[in-house]
């Protein structure tokens, strides 16, 4: 007889996305003429830069010719890619990375998402409070999560990231195995200094821990002192796999292309007391358990790199920092507490009132249908703030504002 | 310290088709002038269709417009996907299934790759042999094979496809949990008939298994007879989950989109007995790990549902189908006894003169040099076997044919 994973079912019954789709809709429902703005998934609305879309078209028209067609792509991606981000997101950094460090994929979420197939089930997790939710759930689907104890899991050891220690989690006492950090962070909006990070990877070092870094977020980046990648750190390559996108780099949230750093440096155990490639292993599940990503995605973002490219995707992005300076701006002249917001698309707002936060959510989508994230959904640290993202358009985002502050 | 999954260090070395490769790569080296005819992995070599190439062009220009720019899409995939895969492939067929069974996916290889993860890692296997080898490493990366012993892993039942049962595996005599079949196979190329498909869904009916039905060449089938859908069985939609490609059907191995039904009566056991739907599981799987199918991608498979795009695909379907019947023909007249190739685009020929798998694939390249995929790659019941595709065009087919014909 099958049976189910039964890890699966000590989830919520829910993803913290579709509760808020649920309760947009059931509002949309009940109030037909309401004009809903929305600054709460963290979805893009500008277009695609031109130099992608030229790069498309002729992708799509080599599709058509049999002399150009091309099927199945090499099991890590198309080199032309790999070079591409290796000579502009490292290279032009001082990062020494190698072609076959880098794994081309459809994006961050499938990649933390799975990567934990390569890891052992029991070993420890440590995460931010708060966090995006994948990196969890991720874990209590397999079982690596333990058990659920007064809303913690008992083998996630969770580092609060709060107004009193300036949103910067604390090293653990103890020695846990795998650690997710995400700069610039979703959803706190803040970043990490160098200092910092560095006594991340000299502990994970120290303890033979994995840290899963997400960079998802790396170009929105102004300070240039702000690390945009874990292995501008010493000793990274030895403790660190890390995670690219172009979601946000490049609104590819549609188009579908991301990559992993695994460096073929990177060791971890195996029960015997062998140290065993990670590369090797993710190179292993990727090529059993995954296809590659579109010819047409790959080409898309080899073009994000072009000098044209690269000057039309700052131009986006300097667009939605500047609804990300409009936010923070109007939100702290009606006396919110705001952060985040200068070096990364997402403002975490400490609710007015001590409203918790999916009380305030609904209070703004009731009084002004305006739709934000309820920091809680992001974890117990996130009760009492909300997320609001950058990415609308500046029609909407002002509109927004401008409700906002007639209204508080 | 951080540990791997040590179920990865169980699995061999590496993956059929680089090992394939790798042969070739040192032969190519060692015999430069050699002009090598690939008839071994299973990519195609025709052109996308134009009806699929134009709504590709038109989805990038929607792309570069912010009125009609596309972000993250449902969960499920496009709705206009759905309505065309269930009005055609189902519907079409008298198949009743409803839009939210259908779950669009970047590839079938992903999708029975990721199966596994809603269901219990104790739950018992059941495959034919010879068998796509990524059905039992997936289940070996998460522990699910149990134990190899003299080649065989301890929690799998391997059903013998030979000559002498007419590649027609038998029932298992003994309950299992998870049952894969594929039709038409890969890779010996035979189909299943109305009244066998019938025995294994009464089978799983009765003990509750659920059956994995990878469905990838059901373009290929010629002969009404033979179903394209596990579906068309009575009682189905309470035992199967079945698989769809897109890259045989229209070429889209580079272009990445598939498409994977779990009923919403489809039901397995929790530990505590409660039924539980795989629909619910399977869409909570994706939404955490998984970020949807590119726009693209997805506008390019509704195009092959337009009269245009059925009328063109039909057209490459019947152009490799034509290389298959030369195929079989040819090598039919050089005394090898071949199988398949009539309602699939895969030949599975006997070995002359007792050569096993991989001496008669060395002596094919060495002689010829022609690729072809040695039988026991696939499982041990492959032994004295080799697998050709149709997929090459017919210059390198009929080429590849002439050299053998001098050859044998």
């Amino acid at each position: 007889m099958a049976n189910v994973n039964d890890n699966f079912l000590r989830l919520q019954k829910s993803y913290l996305f579709i509760d808020i789709a649920n309760k947009v809709k059931a509002f949309k429902n009940s109030h037909q003429e309401a004009k809903i703005i929305s600054l709460g998934i963290g979805d893009v609305t500008q277009p695609l830069a031109p130099a992608v879309i030229d790069a498309m078209h002729k992708a799509v028209d080599e599709m058509s010719r049999k002399e150009t067609f091309r099927g199945y792509g090499p099991e890590h991606g198309y080199n032309f890619l790999q070079k591409a981000i290796l000579e502009n997101d490292f290279r032009a950094r001082n990062i020494d990375l190698e072609l076959d460090d880098i794994f081309i994929s459809d994006g961050a979420k499938s990649d933390t998402g799975n990567i934990g197939d390569i890891l052992n089930l029991k070993n420890s997790i440590c995460v931010t409070d708060p966090i995006y939710p994948v990196y969890i759930d991720s874990n209590v689907m397999s079982g690596r999560a333990g058990e659920l104890r007064d809303g913690s899991w008992s083998n996630i050891t969770y580092m609060p990231c709060t107004e009193e220690n300036n949103f910067t989690p604390q090293i653990p006492d103890h020695p846990v195995d795998i650690i997710y950090l995400c700069y610039p962070n979703n959803p706190t909006g803040t970043v990490i200094t160098r200092a910092e990070l560095e006594k991340w990877v000299d502990y994970a070092l120290r303890n033979h821990a994995i840290i899963m870094y997400d960079a998802a977020y790396e170009a929105y980046i102004q300070d240039p002192l702000i690390p945009h990648s874990i292995y501008e750190i010493e000793g990274a390559k030895r403790c660190a796999i890390e995670f690219h996108s172009f979601s946000k780099t490049a609104g590819f949230t549609g188009t579908r292309c991301g990559y992993t750093i695994v460096p073929q440096e990177l060791m971890a155990h195996a029960a015997n007391g062998e140290e065993i490639s990670l590369n090797q292993l993710w190179n292993r599940r990727q090529s059993t358990k995954y296809n590659g990503t579109s010819y047409i995605s790959q080409r898309a973002a080899e073009a994000i790199y072009t000098e044209e490219g690269k000057k039309q995707i700052r131009e986006t992005i300097q667009y939605y920092m500047t609804n990300a300076a409009l936010m923070r701006n109007t939100l702290e002249k009606v006396g919110l507490k705001v952060y985040g917001g200068i070096n990364a698309p997402y403002i975490w707002c400490r609710t007015p009132q001590d409203f918790g936060s999916w009380e305030f959510f609904d209070q703004m989508l009731e009084n002004v249908h305006v739709v934000c994230t309820p920091g809680v959904g992001f974890g117990p640290s996130g009760e009492g703030f909300v997320r609001l993202t950058a990415f609308g358009s500046r029609e909407d985002s002002l509109e927004a504002l401008k409700r906002i502050s007639t209204w508080l």
